[in-house]
């Protein structure tokens, strides 16, 4: 195989072959391809694309990679939930828990935040003790217990996407459908769910900014999915503002527990986060085949997520991966940052924006994420929301609340806060968050 | 500089800005900058392009990362002569010493042959003790001395280009004119030549299919050369077919000497080596500013080779550079291959093709070119024709012989050469090799 012929070929837009997809992939794996090659080649299907049967290819060589979860001796169904990446957006934190309680698995792999948008291994992290690397054996033995397991990629599972990602995200070649979607399919398919919903995160807080090019990739995920027999939904929602009240680490743990705990009513019980969380939870027990619809499957998981039994499993979830509960059954415990500030309203109106971008690049500035993946996290700090678009604000009331461990960082963060905002005299439509479901 | 966001820049269709340009050259020849980055850059730029401002700033950025060659000190006129590289393209072999017969300077530096096409350098290195890697004080002092002197890519001259252009060459990311431009017009400035005439190779055996795409790299060429007060004329030649009769490193040398030394007269004196060479030569005497026409140069060119004052310059060159003449002066004492064979044709008629880039791969399998950088050259290995387009050949008679040291290559060079010939039965019409001149 020569690989300069092989980058030739994908430049010229021609398909690549199954033994020269492998070539690439395994090779360089063990370390006998130069990262050189491999990024030409990356920036190749950037502009070129990789068809069905390519992306079909490199899904199958980064599982091949590595090892592949086992989950058939549980006999159950089983479900993962899987977002594109947005700001606030906190759902699995509450899924997970939720759909154990059902009787269903949930074996879930996250990722970390990068760039503007939080990862829920950050999240879980912000609780004292939560360990989520584990190695395979013990997620399975968790799974086994308690129905649910919450943990990082592990170097056993999918190797190849591992080191591939991580050239593509210094070599500006993350944003291709093709590697995408194979990204993410072989991830869940060597997790072992038999099913998985895809979350679509659609507008300015997202990695696409239209429905059109949200329906592309989510067919793409469906397509690789089903070909490697993995039951599946995506539903695309709405990012063009950040989902719920909270973003920032611990934060959106606390508005998490706020939601699961019956013994707390602090946020308003109808917000956005719930309508994506509840329907997230209706596709899932859908998509495993415990409803006949995805309505069913969100009547019960309110009634579920009301009942108190998904905040007790939760517990159990932290108390099992080593995270200290005194933090979640008294949030007050949990230690404030040193300076907090809020951002104002300059005029009175309806707020007809709060721009998910700005709120998240905003965060970022306070700790909350990475600009570089060796960033360090501060999982207090945050912005807290204290109105959302189609409400009316009056001048000088506030609009966020900022949490962070400098002034500096604080003042930074209100700037690009203050840009995110628009305020019109009008009352806007405020549509639904979820858009669209495609199965 | 973020190196990401300047590779997503390109990505976009966006021109780069001169900082960006500086910083991503002069950080990889520093080494602060890793190769993977550079090569998906340099792929984003072969989909978008550079427009001429980049261009100009990577020319200026590759010749900055060098020495420059000042032989204004010698108050004469300089010219040097360029091809994009074909198959049999030998001129330079003549054009050097011929052009310094007319009190013009001609500081030469070459490059190997590299795929299908040769090497000036590796031409030169046939003749037993020729010296091609001087440093640069002692190629300036042989054009004192002689008016001429032929040399390959230093260390001190445009290193940045050479280790991008080391880059390119195994990421499959050559083929760009603005890459091409820079690398061509930068190694040509530094080496202190005042003019310039491009021999731009146009067809199978060339880089460039056909006139239209020659034609623009051509403009690119001349545009930059100008910006930088090189004078520089065109010549777009015909490379559908080999230049000459002989392929092959010591077998293009001694065709040049049979075309030097009018006390040979072996090859036919009208061929289209002759045409090309005079033709070069004319424009290299106008561009030099030595004669008022092309034409006037031709004439003037053609008699200097037929009064033998170039032969005499050919021979004074490669003693001066450590090269043994006796095997210049006696042509028959250089060692020949162990095995030679034929290539026949398998029905009468004219000779309507005979394909250069499949000549250019048969001489390959033979050791007269390399595959990779670092494969050995066999020097006196090579193809002869004996017939040309437009040449009548009845059935069995040859039309190439092959020399090589196996019968194994040999035997794989035949077949690739069977691949080249088309016979038709109507005598085709053959043009002249000089397609165009852009000035």
């Amino acid at each position: 195989m020569n690989p300069v012929e092989i980058i030739k070929k994908k430049r010229h837009g021609k398909a690549l072959s199954k033994e020269e997809i492998n070539y690439f992939i395994h090779s360089y794996v063990k370390g006998e391809l130069p990262d050189y090659q491999v990024s030409a080649l990356l920036m190749a299907i950037y502009f070129n694309g990789l068809n069905d049967e390519e992306t079909r290819l490199f899904t199958r060589a980064y599982i091949d990679s590595g090892k592949r979860v086992d989950l058939s001796h549980i006999h159950k169904p089983s479900v993962d939930k899987h977002s594109t990446g947005g700001v606030g957006d906190k759902t699995s934190l509450i899924l997970a828990p939720l759909i154990s309680c059902f009787d269903v698995v949930v074996p879930m792999i996250s990722g970390r935040g990068l760039g503007h948008t939080g990862g829920t291994l950050d999240k879980l992290e912000s609780i004292p003790g939560f360990r989520v690397h584990l190695p395979v054996e013990e997620f399975v033995k968790n799974i086994e217990k308690l129905g649910v397991c919450m943990i990082g990629q592990t170097d056993d599972l999918t190797p190849a996407d591992k080191k591939i990602y991580a050239l593509r995200d210094v070599t500006a070649t993350v944003e291709n459908t093709g590697l995408i979607t194979a990204s993410i399919t072989s991830k869940k398919i060597a997790e072992g769910a038999k099913s998985i919903v895809y979350d679509v995160k659609v507008g300015t807080g997202s990695t696409l900014p239209d429905i059109k090019s949200a329906s592309i990739l989510a067919g793409n995920l469906l397509k690789i999915s089903r070909d490697f027999s993995l039951g599946a939904i995506a539903v695309l929602t709405d990012m063009n503002s950040p989902l719920g009240y909270a973003i920032g680490n611990w934060l959106e743990v606390k508005e998490c527990v706020e939601l699961m705990n019956p013994a707390l009513k602090k946020s308003p019980f109808s917000n956005d986060l719930l309508e994506v969380t509840l329907f997230l939870a209706g596709a899932m027990l859908f998509v495993a085949g415990r409803t006949n619809s995805i309505e069913e499957g969100i009547i019960m998981s309110g009634k579920k997520l009301a009942s108190g039994k998904c905040y007790k499993k939760f517990i159990e979830m932290v108390v099992n991966q080593g995270g200290d509960k005194t933090f979640i059954e008294d949030l007050s415990q949990y230690p404030s940052p040193k300076f907090n500030d809020k951002v104002t309203a300059e005029k009175s109106g309806f707020i007809s924006k709060l721009d998910a971008l700005k709120a998240g690049l905003a965060s970022v500035t306070l700790g909350c994420g990475r600009k570089h993946m060796h960033d360090k996290i501060d999982y207090s700090a945050g912005i807290i929301l204290d109105k959302k678009p189609g409400d009316y604000v009056n001048k000088n009331e506030p609009i966020y609340f900022v949490y962070g461990d400098s002034a500096e960082k604080i003042s930074l963060c209100k700037q690009i806060l203050n840009e995110s905002i628009e305020i019109s005299e009008n009352k806007p439509e405020i549509k639904n968050k979820v858009l669209e479901v495609i199965n």
